[in-house]
């Protein structure tokens, strides 16, 4: 808990004078007032959340959170179990979707094991981290105890923080872990007060019941376990899962670094969600990326005021979409360091 | 004349048989099936394109096309003509926003003078092709002549095809003119057949009349040049532009030459409309990248099945969005080359 808190007290808002800084610089640039649209807000955010004019983000990481759920008893997915420990057994060989997308900015996969079923190989390149062997069947009891919950959102901060130590200027955030969906729709229809109906979707592939009979799980998941709404801690170990902790710690600690994060789709959204629950200003650090596919997702990214910037269809989440708007921040970075103001123009042509 | 005849001839469909090899494997990728979404399509499309399971599409041309527009005095624009040299010459220096955005994969810009007003100087990096000393003012008569129309078209075939000679693998089409989605909006509503108003809009300026007299002036030129809806020729010469009838060239030489060729936003989508209406073929090779602003780039983006990948709200034309669409394609490449299969996996883990 102390890391928690001391991670959140490290949180500030974003710096205002560089932005008005950049704001000036961008609307002095040799275009039409505004014409390169969320690339000049982009652009702006980073240097608040940066300090600098000219923001470097060469230097960048994706934190894969891999766990468990449970609640896949009650045959919420079609998917086996055994394809969370697969596919994170994947990320250090190169071979995932991720990875293949992270390569096109060079990115750095870190592959964490919070909280899969087995034990992985020492050697496999995987992060040991793990708080637990799964969460429990949210539709019996708790996914967690609230010691849990603190202690993957911890695990989130310490490697995130590491890789800033290491220096590391921008992060992104994926997750794997097979039935997901259910739990991040859980968690959204308590904060947003919905029926989980309105928040669940088909997932990687939802099972035999149907997204009706998921909405149903989880609605009996709340009823059980009734979590608190005020308490984003109580929320993810009643509902929850321990990938889904350990992005929100991510989230916190590049806030309490100042290093920008990049949201991917639903169940990250959601993790950034409890992040700016815990504390409001995180939101300053977020940078949306693709529009999921999941209906809960486009909810989630409101309360964030995050507007994706890609439109691909994809829902194949370990942070994919995350590694694809890596290039467009490099663009309004690019925008900003390469691009002149009219009166630089004007030097140049006439000099 | 001749060369446009050889080269519409030379286009053919993509190959089939290696879209159906492409969908295979694209299918037994590790992953949930359809997960990746348009990036998918686009790898397949790719694949269809270069007639290459693996392309290659590492060296990249952005073609910017630069030419001005007698419309202007009708004031439709509260731009100054000069900006359009101001900007031609600026893009040598590497300074303008597609210059930033097309640094992120390292692609390569070439300016090209189609009819830019004045004499541009012989040192100052731009290709002279000039046609014309800018379009005439289509309000009092024709833009240009139809054999300035077929002239502009093969400027563009000839500067794309000697890029291709030279080895670039990818190309994205751009534009420089002031006033020039006057001729394209007027384009469109030929090609729709509806009132120009429903494809007009605010451009990077519009006049003091606003968008209605723009439109306005629209009508007039089509009601006093009565352009033939069933022959693109003869609408470019008598309501288009000299950089429009380039870009509409470039899409025609890279079908012939089955290279990829990405479109920006509405005036680039206008000039890929003329190409496909001169051959239908070419819509294969045509790749979408971002949502234009402009009103009349859905409709012609529909009219051509082109889905955009980029919600950014830009609207700064010069190939900035085809630029910033560029990093997505290397995307679908990277899946394609990078990402296992389910099989392939398997003996990775399990050797």
């Amino acid at each position: 808990m102390q890391l928690l808190q001391q991670t959140i007290e490290k949180i500030h808002g974003v710096n205002q004078e560089m932005m008005v800084i950049a704001q000036e610089r961008v609307d002095a640039l040799s275009k039409p007032p505004k014409s390169l649209g969320k690339l000049e807000a982009l652009a702006i955010q980073l240097s608040g959340i940066t300090g600098e004019l000219f923001p470097n983000i060469d230097k960048k990481a994706l934190i894969v959170m891999a766990g468990d759920h449970g609640v896949c008893d009650e045959g919420v997915t079609t998917n086996p179990q055994s394809v969370t420990v697969f596919q994170t057994l994947s990320f250090p060989k190169g071979v995932t979707g991720v990875c293949a997308l992270a390569k096109i900015t060079d990115a750095k996969i870190v592959t964490v094991d919070i909280g899969v079923k087995e034990d992985l190989p020492t050697d496999a390149g995987v992060i040991n981290k793990k708080v637990k062997y799964g969460t429990n069947n949210m539709a019996k009891g708790p996914a967690m105890t609230r010691e849990e919950a603190i202690k993957s959102i911890e695990v989130g901060i310490e490697i995130a923080t590491n890789e800033i130590n290491k220096g590391i200027q921008l992060l992104g955030t994926g997750e794997m872990g097979i039935g997901n969906t259910t739990p991040s729709a859980a968690i959204l229809s308590v904060i947003h007060n919905c029926d989980p109906l309105e928040v669940t979707g088909f997932g990687a592939g939802v099972g035999d019941g149907g997204i009706e009979y998921k909405a149903d799980v989880i609605r009996k998941a709340i009823a059980l376990n009734k979590p608190n709404a005020q308490d984003p801690i109580d929320i993810l170990s009643k509902v929850g899962g321990l990938e889904i902790g350990g992005m929100t710690g991510v989230f916190l600690a590049a806030a309490a670094n100042r290093i920008p994060v990049v949201v991917d789709g639903f169940i990250s959204t959601i993790a950034a969600l409890l992040a700016y629950k815990l504390e409001p200003k995180v939101k300053d650090y977020l940078i949306a990326s693709h529009a999921s596919e999941e209906p809960g997702a486009k909810i989630a990214a409101q309360i964030l005021d995050l507007e994706p910037m890609l439109q691909m269809n994809m829902r194949l989440g370990e942070g994919s979409g995350a590694a694809l708007a890596f290039p467009i921040l490099d663009a309004a970075c690019s925008m900003m360091k390469n691009m002149a103001t009219l009166e630089e123009s004007m030097q140049l042509l006439n000099p």
